[in-house]
């Protein structure tokens, strides 16, 4: 029974979420119950992360859902890695545009192999591998994509390390090079630069000849990334003036992720010819409150930008969100004509995955709790073959496959614990203790902004 | 006597104004009369393009001036060859950011020999070849110029395609590849293609494989530019529309020299990842009044920009002003590492000057009323060696050098008086028309901002 495998680890805060969801699942779950065998061919049933309403990690389920059959231009895919994204806790909570009704599939990111063809597809074959970035559904063992949102992969990538790179090196390189035009000697300012884009756009940066890299990280990070950045500037200081003592000129390109921190200043930083990136959706879910995010939204709508200014000032303003441009057949076109030049990159060793932990599809909310306390350093693969964790007596995570990496992930919480962040991070960390309560209400209020 | 040298040609607008600037110079003027000869070494004097008041032609004449000497960190040129950019008519109206008071020399781009150095310029030599892009005074048989603003010529770059060619291609390479970052099989809508500028833009832009290029321009100019666009369209036509038909799906990039004609509705032409630039200052001028340039000003600043909606959008708007990117040493420092790759361009042959025409210093005045009339298909040239135009009885242009190119020009002439311009052009015509009258009323209110 699929009830039994989604069934949290104990100590977590979704521990007090089990008894609630026997309640809730009847309603909200269409069964394939086991009397309905009238039917000539019973589909293939598969496991899938099924989020079934919008809110906290509690209404993130594994469930037994009918394999899917390719429709006309899409590819059947088995998939063996998927990669959990920030967009992910984003859709969790409804906090994206035009989300789907609820319950679907989550997941935007997947690797496997070509298992059938829709009509009309001519340009896969079955038995190829694939990483894909459909929107939804890649959490599971089978996903049906359009062909368009497919990637084949050379022999020399597997399909672990596609799921850890693709989307991250795919976003990385068309934000570094196609939006931002970064070139030799030039100086960039990165926000959230531990998570897994950050540091995939550290290394693509670090391509191009004399290139200085600033990064904003939360301090329990410097450590492990601090080979990738010529500086790091610890999250939530006064950037502004940090950047300033290192670079009085300012700086040629600054890329941020739609911080909550007053990024904006970060306009301030920059040089002549300067450019001014907002690439993503990371920081906006601190909190793991709607609320949160639409002030964010909010925020940057009142903030508007004037057109001579920019001409003024010699300053662009760009936006890049990978998940908007692969909607339309000219984004997926473009998307793929990046994606061939970041498979050389990768093949030439100038760009490496960089996972964080391995995690069993049953233990996606496990997982991403760990994202969302900004832990991971590097990028969570889910893999459907992984056995789901036994409910041990401690909180720390235990990705079956990454035990080199626990002790230092260990050590890195006890140090947090014994020593608070003296800055923003403080009021980051309140409202994470706060969470378990707060999510009831934000989980409610996401579903009348969804309805 | 410098009154003599600067009387302007008998038929032009400025007419009207040699009796007036008789009363008006002994007070504007610092004289080196002739009985101050008590000095020991009297100054050597220079005939130069002075700016008597901001307003209109009449107020730019032709005197002689002191020889300049060069402060620390300038280089003083001899000047061979001087260029007309959009950026002086706009300064002679005091439709500029901060300008000097006047009487000052006009002028911004000239090219000659190095014939003194000041203390600490290390990197010239005297009788070493330049370019110059001064913020004024370049339009002179001497100027000062910071080192910094000056670009050494090699031994296969004449003085005469430098000042032809320097302003425009800088811009151009810097607009093209630096801050828009054009690549392969992109497609760029480009406003007053027709301009000196446009025409280096569209040389620069062929260097890109498969790029497509449609240019706006006036219907008069299609003939002599057709062959460097893909497609052209009218000025002042519904271009949105028509680009739609050529390129259902838009395009990749909008050039924007800041038009009148509402080049906002360009930004819903943008495919995704598209880019907007403004540019420059071009058609601001149209209607030769400073009020023009304020209702563009306005439009632009009310219209501004949200940074979420470029996210959103996977779109990037951007400004770039090369004047005011000279201002500063960062500035300045990154415009020499473009000029670097623009000779090289240039030794190569991917770009070759259009000169239109040639004139006297003393014909300074008819050569802005043809750039202010969109007569010129290219660039328009100064040259301090030439003689002053003699009186015609006609008032077609007669620069002494493009004998060969009158004649063209002519039939055009004709053609657009048989043929009003059936569009925009037409509102434009009726400004010029009432021009002379309107003239001093605007010089007034222009000199009206100055104090």
């Amino acid at each position: 029974m699929p009830e039994k495998q989604e069934s949290q680890p104990e100590e977590t805060p979704q521990q007090e979420e089990v008894e609630k969801k026997q309640d809730d699942e009847p309603v909200k779950e269409e069964k394939k119950d086991d009397d309905q065998k009238e039917q000539p061919e019973p589909p293939r049933e598969m496991r899938a992360v099924v989020l079934t309403a919008f809110g906290g990690l509690k209404s993130v389920k594994t469930q037994k859902k009918p394999e899917p059959s390719p429709a006309e231009g899409e590819i059947l895919v088995k998939v063996s890695h998927c990669g959990l994204n920030f967009q992910d806790l984003m859709a969790r909570q409804g906090a994206i545009d035009a989300p789907p009704k609820t319950p679907f599939i989550l997941g935007s990111e997947c690797a496997g192999e070509v298992v059938q063809l829709g009509t009309g597809v001519e340009n896969f074959q079955v038995g190829q591998r694939v990483v894909c970035l459909p929107e939804f559904r890649a959490w599971a063992e089978f996903v049906c994509v359009p062909a368009r949102l497919a990637f084949a992969l050379p022999d020399d990538v597997s399909n672990e390390e596609a799921a850890a790179l693709a989307m991250n090196a795919l976003a990385a390189y068309m934000l570094l090079f196609e939006v931002a035009g970064l070139s030799e000697g030039q100086s960039v300012l990165l926000h959230s630069a531990g998570g897994g884009l950050g540091l995939v756009i550290a290394q693509l940066a670090r391509t191009v000849k004399d290139v200085t890299l600033i990064g904003v990280a939360s301090k329990s990070k410097h450590d492990a990334i601090k080979d990738h950045f010529d500086h790091l500037l610890e999250r939530g200081c006064d950037y502004v003036s940090e950047v300033r003592k290192i670079s009085p000129d300012g700086v040629d390109l600054v890329l941020d992720c739609l911080c909550l921190e007053d990024c904006n200043r970060g306009y301030s930083l920059l040089k002549p010819m300067g450019k001014y990136v907002l690439y993503g959706s990371s920081n906006v879910v601190t909190g793991e409150t709607k609320s949160f995010f639409s002030v964010a939204r909010s925020w940057w709508q009142v903030d508007k930008i004037s057109p001579i200014k920019l001409f003024d000032e010699n300053k662009t303003i760009a936006g890049f969100n990978l998940r908007h441009l692969l909607r339309t057949p000219a984004g997926s076109d473009r998307a793929h004509k990046a994606m061939d030049k970041v498979i050389q990159l990768w093949k030439n060793k100038a760009i490496k995955p960089i996972v964080d932990s391995s995690w069993a599809l049953e233990d996606v909310p496990e997982a991403m709790q760990v994202m969302h306390d900004r832990k991971n350093i590097g990028k969570l693969i889910l893999n459907p073959a992984l056995e789901p964790k036994p409910r041990p007596a401690t909180p720390a995570k235990k990705g079956s496959k990454e035990e080199k990496s626990k002790k230092k992930d260990k050590e890195e919480k006890k140090e947090e614990k014994e020593k608070p962040a003296e800055n923003g991070d403080k009021k980051e960390e309140e409202e994470e203790k706060k969470e378990p309560e707060a999510k009831q209400e934000d989980e409610k209020a996401a579903e009348k902004a969804d309805s």
